[in-house]
């Protein structure tokens, strides 16, 4: 089911904020499209060249052939004029959706998931540092714990009066120390998975979506094209014009259709992927903090109960504090 | 029980070590020396004034005799007289130990419990300073932990498939934030009274130390004058010298003895101070770091299972995953 709409800018909710940016970074921003439909465009023409095209009036510019170019100079001139003109049809579309003007194809099914998919990333990357200063920190903190775990120790040794005291805490500081390692390793590993996660699996997504938008925006300049011919005077000069936008607006929209058919698929194996892979990292991470927490837990209770052995002779320090 | 002992300089272990300081720091530190004697000197003359005081020379410069002072300006010189000696005695003393000749007294019972304490007190600091970390690094972790667990929370009410698994984690983390707070209180606790014990408690016995260094200068200087006298040959002329010089002996003998008990049973009481603090603290410690881990290890605990109660008619995520 395909839930596309033709939306005109005056009416567009969205449209008013995306212009008041300035108007330099809307330039770079529509340059960059109109780079990718280009892209598209090459490729389009390379692909479809079997299409049928109408005789057109010949270039007045020169072309340089390649000697390796297996085609007729006239084939190529073709192909060369056929890029250059949906290259400008596909730059004014951008440009004059910049602007404010013309109308512009939205699918109201996949542009949220898109837009939502960009929040996500957005989210995740937030997670993911704050999980990587955590884990520097965490890092930072076993070490201290180390060193104050070795100043206990030597201080057992030094003191036999307080031989006890001092070595349950350097036991206790070490072993929160490994524990603690181990920990910074597995916030590691989730901050790991979560940059693959963000960086590969869903910016190859937004690759596909940039596709899909010059894809779109290409569509939407050769179906301007034609509304603007349906609604000019019909005449045998007309005609063949009117007839030759028809067939490219035809094969634009099944070209865009195609597009939008993958990404879709796409998005929705990524938001699978996504929640397959984040439940599993979030519960790995809860119970990596939970080990930790156990581990201490079971350790200090221990290190406890042996000093309570330990001194069962004397008598306890529990008493005695 | 007094142990004390004469020390020659040349037959002393450490006085080689000392000796090797830049002349400089040593010029210094005898001058410190010779003004906590000064002190000390200035304190007797006005204590031991009923004292016999052989006739003397009168001095040749004069003295400004304040109207306030009820004394009469023979008394007043004679004070001056003494304390003038008494202050060029005890820094020659000071100064030809400093230099490696003369001798001086060594009690073998207090000196090394002193420097046992200098040794504590760094090792002590150490400590101290080591905690002060542990608890400001801790401080900025349990900050990170509490975002993590803002966005955690966030990402658990935006995302309705991976509810579950950002809100146990973000309990997780807020918990753990909370907790921390808390072991960070105890680590600045024990850091402020292990701050008290080196900085009040232990500074003050120091400053009983340097007090005790003074009167010993003092003494050494006193018996040093009388072995060179008793050395030196007997006449109708000397006799008198020596007889002074033997009661002098005897009343800085008297008073050294008397500082050196007095610092006796305050390092002794300190010895005592010192390991109960050290004791209730370090367990405070451990009981802090103790409770942290159990209280954690309860909550993830009960947060684990009540996720398992929430998902009973689903499949565990433990069998998910």
């Amino acid at each position: 089911m395909m839930t596309e709409v033709e939306v005109d800018p005056e009416q567009r909710g969205g449209g008013a904020k995306e212009d008041s940016r300035p108007m330099e970074a809307d330039g770079e921003d529509a340059m960059t499209r109109s780079a990718d439909a280009t892209l598209q465009v090459a490729m389009e023409t390379e692909q479809n060249n079997e299409l049928p095209v109408t005789p057109q009036k010949p270039l007045t510019g020169t072309v340089v052939v390649l000697g390796t170019n297996q085609k007729t100079a006239s084939e190529t001139l073709q192909r060369v004029r056929r890029w250059s003109i949906s290259k400008y049809k596909a730059t004014r579309q951008a440009l004059s959706e910049k602007m404010g003007r013309g109308s512009r194809t939205v699918d109201l099914d996949l542009e949220p998931r898109l837009e939502l998919l960009k929040d996500d990333r957005q989210r995740y990357s937030q997670v993911t540092r704050l999980a990587q200063t955590l884990s520097n920190q965490l890092a930072q903190f076993t070490v201290t714990q180390k060193t104050l775990g070795d100043a206990f120790t030597e201080l057992s040794l030094k003191t036999p009066t307080l031989h006890v005291e001092f070595g349950v805490n350097a036991e206790a500081q070490k072993f929160l120390s490994k524990s603690g390692e181990t920990l910074t390793m597995a916030i590691n590993a989730f901050t790991s998975n979560l940059n693959t996660l963000i960086n590969k699996t869903i910016e190859d997504t937004m690759i596909n979506a940039k596709q899909y938008e010059a894809a779109r925006i290409e569509y939407d300049a050769f179906r301007v094209d034609l509304e603007e011919l349906n609604l000019g005077p019909r005449n045998t000069g007309t005609l063949p014009k009117l007839e030759q936008a028809q067939k490219n607006f035809q094969s634009q929209r099944e070209r865009y259709q195609k597009v939008r058919d993958d990404l879709s698929v796409k998005v929705k194996l990524l938001e699978e992927n996504k929640v397959k892979v984040l439940h599993n990292q979030l519960w790995l991470l809860h119970s990596a903090v939970a080990a930790h927490s156990t581990s201490c837990h079971r350790f200090l209770e221990h290190n406890i109960r042996q000093v309570d052995e330990h001194l069962s002779d004397a008598p306890s320090w529990l008493e005695e504090s």
